[in-house]
C-alpha cells in the first residue's frame, strides 16, 4: 500500500509502497483509511522535536488523527464490524489498568499512539489500531470530514468539557487562540454552556469568524490585551482556555484569569512563571489538558452529527501529502489539511 | 481595654489602654476575647510586609484568631446572642455579593479582616466583628482552645476538603511542611479520607509527631526528598499539599506530584516556573488555596469537638503579647501561641 | 394602598385599600411593584389547600412572584438602593443559618414566604421584603416582563441546572408537560447542554411551541407515551423531568426513567409506589425538587436578557386582578398573566 | 473437578464432578478458586426466585463471591498472569461499551454474571470468567479471607462511596440493617468521613458490634426507631443507608430522611409509596445503588489490606456446601460462610 514515511528528521517524508498492516492480537482492527489530517505535530515530528520522547524506529508512518471503514479484527472485537464506519481515538488503551478502568485513556499504562510512538501512523492506505480505539459513526459520514476531530477536535472539547461546571450563566470564558482547536472550543461553549465566550486572537479575521460561531465578545491581541480583558470582566474572566501557551501568552493567560479563576493550559511551547503568592492571594487554578478520552471523542461526534461544531477542511490526495505538510507550514491552509485516498 | 497596638513598623506593639469598640451597624457582634492567637503572619505585620497591601492606619490592633463570648449584639443579630460562646471567622462577609451567596465568603466583595485590614483585631479585651462571622460553640468550650483553629485550622482545612474528590483509597498524598498548618492538615486527612499520607519535613521531631496523627509514611526533606517521594508513589503522588511554597520547596512540590496531580498551594513566599508543556504532557494541575470559609470553620470545630483534631498550645497573658511574639520569632513556641486575658 | 387580599377561602378575593408596608429591620426593603405574577398556586390558597400548612391571618395580601422598583431601605442594606429595579426571590432568606451558608436559600430555617406564609404578598402597589431576596436588573428592564421568572422560572431552572452534570450530548432528557414551568425547562436545556430534548404533553400545540424553542423530538400523551419514550431512547431517558406528577403522569415518568437514570420530580399531586428492587436492579434515582436559589434566579436573569429563555405573558391591571385569576382558572391565559399597576 | 450445582429448584443442590471450565476467548481467565461466599441471593436462587430474570440451563454451579489464583489466561490478556492472587469483580464485562468507557462496570451492556447468569459459578475447584474482573492482591492474601469482599463487599462500599460528597463533619448518616453489609458500611462510613454514624437494627447484639467497629450511636428498631432518629437527628438525616429495604423498613427509611437529604437503597423486597409532594417540599432524593464498579473492589481491597475493613468469616470445606447453605438458611452462621477446597 501507499504510505507516508519520515525516513530522515529535518527532510521531507516520502510516500512509500509498504505492505499493508495486519492483526497482530485479538482486539486488532485495520482500518482502510477515508480521511487523516495533517496536524502541526507533524511537522514538529519532521523537525525531530519528538524524536526523544517517543524514539520511533526509522523509517516510519506519520498520521495519528485517523477516520475510515473497519477493514479487518481481531478474534476479541465485538464493538465494531468489518465494513463500520469509524473515527479514531489516536491512543489505543489497554482497558485493564486503573487509568482505564476510571475512564481516564490518556493516563493509560500501556498505550500507544499510532504515528507519534513507535507504530505506524495513518497517512496510508491502511492503519492498525485496536477495538478500544474505534467509535462508530453514521454509516453515511463521509471520513475525511470528521477525522480532524479525531485529535484536534477532542483537545479542544476535553478541556471546555472539564471546565463547564465552572462556566453557569454570569460567569465569563477567554478564549485565547482562534486557530483550529479553539475554533472548535468556541463552538463547544456556546453549544454547551451560557457562558459569555470572550475571544483574544491578534488576526481579525480569525476574530471576525469566531464572533459567527459564538463569541460574544472579541479582543485583538495587538498587546493590550490583557488590560482589555481585565476591563471587559470587571477583573478577570472565571475561566481562561489558553490554546497558545507560548511567546508570552501564557502569562497574559494569568493575567486575565480573575480571583477564584483557573487557566486551562492546551497550548504548550511556554513557561509559567507564578509566584505562590499569587495562587493563595487570588485563590487561582493552573489546569492541565492533554488530547480528550474516547468518550470525549463520542460525545464530539454528537454534537458534529447535530451540525453543533463544524470544520473547514481542505482536502489533498494521499500521494500530495507532502504539498499539503508544505501548505501547512507557509500557514497556506484554511481550516484543517485532510489526505484522502 | 488593654489592646496590643502597632505604632510603627520594624518595633514591638505596646499594650495600650484604649475604649471598648462599639457597635456601628446592625448586624455587628462586639465580642470578649477568650483566646487570641500570635500568628507568624503577625511578625510579617510588624516587619510591614502588609503595609502597602492593606495600609491599615497606625496605630491599629493586631490579632486575627479568634475566639471568647458575645458581649452585645446590633438589633439585626438572630444567629447569637449575648453570652454565647463562639470562634471568630477571621473575615466578616456581607452575605448579600454573588461570592456569598455561593458560600465563598473568601472572595466576598464587601469583607474586612480586623488584625490585618484598617480595622481593630482581637489581641485585646474586645472585639467588633459580625454575625456572619460567629460560630456559636457548646457554652462548656474554653475559647483559648480553640482559637488557633480560627485561621490556621481553616486554612489546612479547607485546602484538604477541596481536595478529597481526589483522595479516594488507592491514592497517596503529600504533605510538605508539618508546621502548625501542616500539622492538622494531617489530621484533616486521616479523620475524612482513606489515602495514603506522605509527609515531608527537615525537622525529624516534626515527623515523629505526624506519625503519632495519621503519617503512614514520613520522609526527611534532606535534599534528596523529591526522588523519595517518587519512589514510595511510583512516580508522584495524586495530591500535593503544599505548606511550605518557598525556599525551593515549591517546585519540589511540583516534582512530587504525578501524572493527573494536583499540587496545592497554600504556603506562599516562593515562584513556580513550570513549562506549559508539563501542564499539558502530564495533565497535572496547581490548585490556589486561601483561608477556609464560615463553613469550612463550621465543620472544623466538630472535627475538634470529637477530638479528630488536636492542637498543642501555650498561653500567655494578653500583657506578655510582647513576649510570645517575640518567642515565636525566635521558634520557641510548641504549637500555637495564644494570649488569654 | 391597592391590594388584593383574601378575606375567605373558596371565594374571590377582594381588592381592598390598606396601608402601605413598613419597613420593620435593618435588612428589610420596600419594593414598588412592576409586576405580580398569577401562579396556579394562587388558586390552591383561594381553595384553601394552604391553610393548615401556612395558617396566615385572614386577610391576607397573595402574590408571589413579584418585580419592581425598590422604594425604601432598612439601615443594614448595602447590595440595592431607592430607585433600582429588582426581581424578587420568592423567599426572603436569613443569611446566617448553615443552609445559608451553602448557598441552599431555600433550606433557610428562618425564611418567611410573602403571598403564601403569614405576610402579605406582591399583588398590592407595595410589598415588604428583604435584601437577600433582591436581585438588581438593568434599570431598562420593565419588571412585568421578567416577574413570572421570580417563581415558575427560577423551579424549572433550578431543576435543570441540577441535573446539567448528567445531560452530556448523547444523552437524552424528557420534560413532561410542556406548560408554564415545561416551556422554561426546554430553554433552558436548549441552552446550556448537548441533550436530547423529548417534550411530552397531551396538548398538540404546547408541543408545536415546544419543537420551536428547543425540543428535538415530541410525543403526544396519548395513552402511548411511556412506550413511544422506550423507542425513542432505547429503554429509557438518563433524566426524566417530570412537571406535572399527578393523575398518573409520576408513574409515566418512572417509567421512561433508563437503567442509571433520573427522574425529577418538580410538580406534585400524585403518588410514586416503586419496588426497591427497582431502584436496585436499574440503579435508578429520584430526585425531588424546589423553588430555586437567590443564585438560580441571578443567572436565569441573565439567560432572560441575553434572550435566551422569554416568556409569553398577557397583563392585568391590578384591579382587575380577579378577571386574571378567573381566567387562568378557566385556562384562558396564554402564558403568565401579570397584574400591573 | 468437584462443582456445587443446581439441578432443581426448591431442593438441595449437589456436589457432581464435573470437566473443568476451559478458555473460550482471548481474555478470558480461569481461576482456581481459593474462596468462595455463601450468599442469601444463593438461596433466593434455590428457591426459584432468579430463576425467570436470568433463566440458567440446568444443571449450573452456583457462587458469585470468588477469589483465588490465576490458572490460564487467554492470549489477550496483560494484566494478570498464571499463579496471580485475585479476588473477582462478580459481573465480567466488555470494556467496549459506553457503560465501561465511563468506568460504569454495572451497566455494561455485554456483561455475564457467572453463578447468576447462564454461566458457572465459582462453588467449584476452578470458574471461567475474564480479565476485567481480576483485581490482583498481594501475594500473601489468603482468598479465603477476602472473598467475602467481591459481592456483599463492594455493595456496601459503592453506596457508601457515593454517597461521601453529602457526607461532611456535621452530617448524620444512618445505617439502617447491621448484617452483613451494613457491618461493612459502617466500616467505610468511619475509615472515609467524618460524619455522625447512627445504626438501627432489631438486634442489640448487631447493635454492639457496630458501636465497636464505628458506630456513634445505635437505636434498637424497636417499632419507635423512626421518632428516635428525628430525634436524635433534629428532623432526620443526611443520608439513610437502608440495607434492609422490606417489611416496612423501606418507609422508615424515607421518614428517617431529613430535608434534603437522600435514602439509599440497597436491599431490596418492599415497596416506596411516596407523594410527590414529599419530594418537592422536602426537596429530598431516593438514590438507587446496585453493586459496586471494578474500581470500587480495587479501593475496597485497600481499606482490607490496611486492617480498615475486616471481616467475621466461618469456613466450610467445598464438599460440606450444603451444610453451609442450610446453616445460613436457619441463620447459623456468624459473619459469612466461606466455602474453601
Amino acid at each position: 500500500m501507499k504510505a507516508v514515511r519520515v525516513h530522515e528528521y529535518h527532510a521531507d517524508p516520502s510516500l512509500d509502497d509498504i505492505p499493508e498492516p495486519q492483526l497482530r492480537g485479538p482486539l486488532d482492527v485495520i482500518v482502510k483509511i477515508g480521511g487523516a489530517g495533517v496536524c502541526r505535530t507533524d511537522l514538529h515530528i519532521l523537525e525531530g522535536q519528538w524524536a526523544d520522547l517517543q524514539n520511533p524506529d526509522l523509517p516510519y508512518v506519520i498520521g495519528h488523527e485517523n477516520a475510515g471503514w473497519v477493514h479487518a479484527v481481531g478474534e476479541g472485537v465485538t464493538n465494531v464490524a468489518v465494513g463500520d464506519t469509524v473515527i479514531l481515538h489516536p491512543q489505543p488503551s489497554c482497558g485493564l489498568c486503573s487509568a482505564c478502568r476510571a475512564g481516564r485513556d490518556m493516563q493509560c499504562e500501556n498505550a500507544f499512539f499510532p504515528g507519534l510512538s513507535n507504530d505506524d501512523g495513518g497517512m496510508a492506505e491502511y492503519l492498525r489500531t485496536t477495538a478500544r480505539a474505534c467509535v462508530k459513526l453514521d454509516p453515511s459520514t463521509n471520513p475525511a470530514d470528521v477525522a480532524a476531530l479525531a485529535d484536534a477536535g477532542i483537545t479542544a472539547y476535553h478541556a471546555v468539557r472539564k471546565a463547564l461546571p465552572l462556566l453557569h450563566p454570569g460567569t465569563t470564558a477567554v478564549v485565547q487562540g482562534a486557530g483550529g482547536l479553539g475554533h472548535i472550543g468556541v463552538q463547544c461553549l456556546a453549544a454547551l454552556s451560557g457562558t459569555r465566550v470572550v475571544v483574544v486572537d491578534r488576526n481579525p479575521d480569525a476574530l471576525e469568524l469566531a464572533r459567527q460561531i459564538g463569541a460574544d465578545e472579541t479582543v485583538v491581541a495587538d498587546g493590550d490585551q490583557v488590560r482589555a480583558v481585565q476591563e471587559l470582566t470587571g477583573g478577570g474572566a472565571d475561566v481562561v482556555f489558553d490554546f497558545v501557551a507560548e511567546q508570552g501568552a501564557e502569562m497574559d493567560g494569568w493575567r486575565m484569569t480573575g480571583p477564584a479563576g483557573s487557566l486551562y493550559v492546551i497550548g504548550y511551547g511556554g513557561e509559567l512563571r507564578i509566584p505562590t503568592l499569587e495562587f493563595v492571594a487570588g485563590e487561582k487554578n493552573v489546569v492541565g489538558n492533554i488530547v480528550g478520552t474516547y468518550t470525549d471523542l463520542a460525545e464530539l461526534m454528537v454534537l458534529a452529527q447535530a451540525g453543533k461544531v463544524t470544520l473547514h477542511t481542505q482536502q489533498y490526495p494521499l500521494d500530495r501529502a507532502v504539498d499539503a505538510i508544505r501548505d501547512l507550514d507557509a500557514g497556506k491552509v484554511r481550516g484543517r489539511a485532510i489526505l484522502v485516498p
